[in-house]
């Protein structure tokens, strides 16, 4: 569907964090990315060569991907300019932002002329049913996380290749941007209309194999306001059967919202536990994966061992560590 | 906006709860009703004057109200040549269903032949923010549910009748169709994209004086697996100071979902509290508004009797004795 390989493009990121759409692609695909393009100000690196839109034509990328996510998903203004002219030198366009490239009128018209196409992965392709709560074959992980961007994503994706390498059988379920750009299916949940939102994740999750993992990337947080209902609906559509709990150590506050502090995990753990078995009562949490790319090895060691020791389960930063325990849980 | 009076359409509702939207007129604001229109197999009564389009038309009726909501929302075919007929006959068309009036090429085509108008209050007027979870001044009141379908619209209802009467300062804040339809405003959040849930809510809810107190309607259920994000975002969005838990006894099951049992007051209690003090840590259970229409007065009074006892709290059906208790444990 997308053409590749891919001109990761990452405007004007104020932080890494909001290049995690660029990073992801950079580190579950890295093959599918020739370069990437930044503009002034931008605080974010994937240590991918610099290039202009030229260069990248001439390294044969195809697409553009717009890599950066910034609050509220606005094709903003200063970045205009970078995807008509990249339109015009021959590649296609990719964004997951709330905001649709197909609703800007410039580049809709650059884009007939030229033959190019713009995708909007963020858009629902499916008409999605309401939920039935029904009971699926098969069995499903789902991260859930104490904040947003606190690595859902990545947990699932390295439980998954671990998974593989260990010749079983499990698929990496994405909802949202960043996962469907990296393997070119799943839910943009985060677009769907409020009432289908379960039912999309009982679309994304079917019958499957009786010793079939669907692992399923989580959103958001039950604990964050602004998202907390995403959250439930993964939760509520996903019936797991385990949870991963994802949490990036000393965070000050949820994120984008300084006037909440974090919870403990210990809170997350019961809380969600609390809203699994609503769904599956034999729910069980078995493992808790640690973002720890702001420490050093040591820190880092340490850290989830003192983690492991209070909760009394499986701790690893599965980026870092890879996914083992986290997977020995399962087995 | 839309024009009055309405003849109430009950379509072929299989049961009086599919029919909520016309009771809810008929309850509320029943001088705008000037009779029902129900079709071979409807279960649904609202106690009002069959009547056909050309009767209703005599009477003064200006717009018929699809008064009958399904499952999926799906505009049925057997409903559509009702419809045609009342738009050939002057009626404009209001529905709140998920699927639209504006997407029926033939209603659509017989509405601009007539200059007839088609109501979708379920389609959000207003582009949402992201909820910022920021502190509003005023009060909040949200009636959260152990199910769906139990009572919420008609307790907060219910309350804003009562405090108004008392002098207070109270505001009904529709977040369904049938809300929307009686009030003439609020947020259709079913029908809201995910992401912009708790947003809506918010927008809903502004800041307003000390003393003055929104009364929020509820949706879904935390219970119910179809739903439960949305009645989530509600929680997370509304920031309320006080929950109503709402109930209708006796349920055998989740409505729609036979496999999944009714959840006990004290969990509702237990976990609406728990993940509304994440956003508002004064939140407090103030009441319980029970659903009793399916019992005799006897009965009625003697089970809610039996709960307040149970659960330490004001118990009531606001409907049936009024809100007087409920509106007490605020003042």
């Amino acid at each position: 569907m997308i053409q590749t390989p891919y001109l990761l493009f990452l405007g004007d990121a104020p932080d890494a964090l909001a290049a995690k759409v660029a990073q992801g692609i950079k580190d579950w695909r890295p093959e599918l990315a020739v370069g990437q393009l930044r503009l002034d100000g931008c605080n974010a690196d994937m240590g991918l060569a610099d290039m202009t839109i030229e260069e990248a034509v001439a390294k044969g990328a195809k697409t553009l991907v717009i890599g950066v996510a910034n609050r509220g998903g606005v094709i903003s203004g200063n970045w205009l300019d970078v995807l008509k002219a990249a339109l015009r030198h021959g590649l296609d366009l990719a964004s997951g932002l709330h905001n649709h490239l197909n609703d800007e009128p410039e580049l809709v018209a650059i884009a007939q002329r030229e033959g190019r196409a713009l995708h909007d992965v963020r858009i629902p392709s499916v008409a999605y049913p309401i939920a039935n709560g029904k009971k699926r074959s098969g069995k499903r992980l789902l991260a859930v996380g104490s904040d947003c961007s606190c690595g859902k994503m990545y947990t699932a994706l390295c439980m998954e290749r671990e998974m593989r390498n260990r010749g079983m059988k499990a698929t990496f379920r994405a909802t949202g941007q960043t996962g469907i750009l990296v393997t070119g299916s799943g839910v943009p949940l985060d677009a769907v209309v409020a009432d289908f939102m379960a039912g999309a994740v009982e679309y994304l999750t079917p019958d499957n194999d009786a010793d079939h993992w669907d692992l399923i990337e989580g959103q958001g947080s039950i604990f964050h306001p602004s998202y907390s209902g995403v959250s439930l609906a993964l939760i509520h559509g996903g019936q797991p059967d385990a949870l991963i709990l994802c949490d990036e150590p000393n965070r000050p506050h949820m994120r984008g919202l300084p006037h909440y502090k974090a919870q403990s995990l210990e809170l997350l753990r019961d809380t969600a536990l609390l809203l699994a078995r609503i769904v599956n009562p034999d729910c069980r949490v078995t493992g808790i994966a640690l973002n720890t790319s702001a420490m050093d090895e040591v820190e880092a060691a340490e850290y989830a061992e003192k983690i492991e020791e209070r909760m009394g389960i499986a701790t690893v930063d599965p980026f870092r560590h890879g996914a083992a325990r986290l997977v020995d849980a399962l087995e």
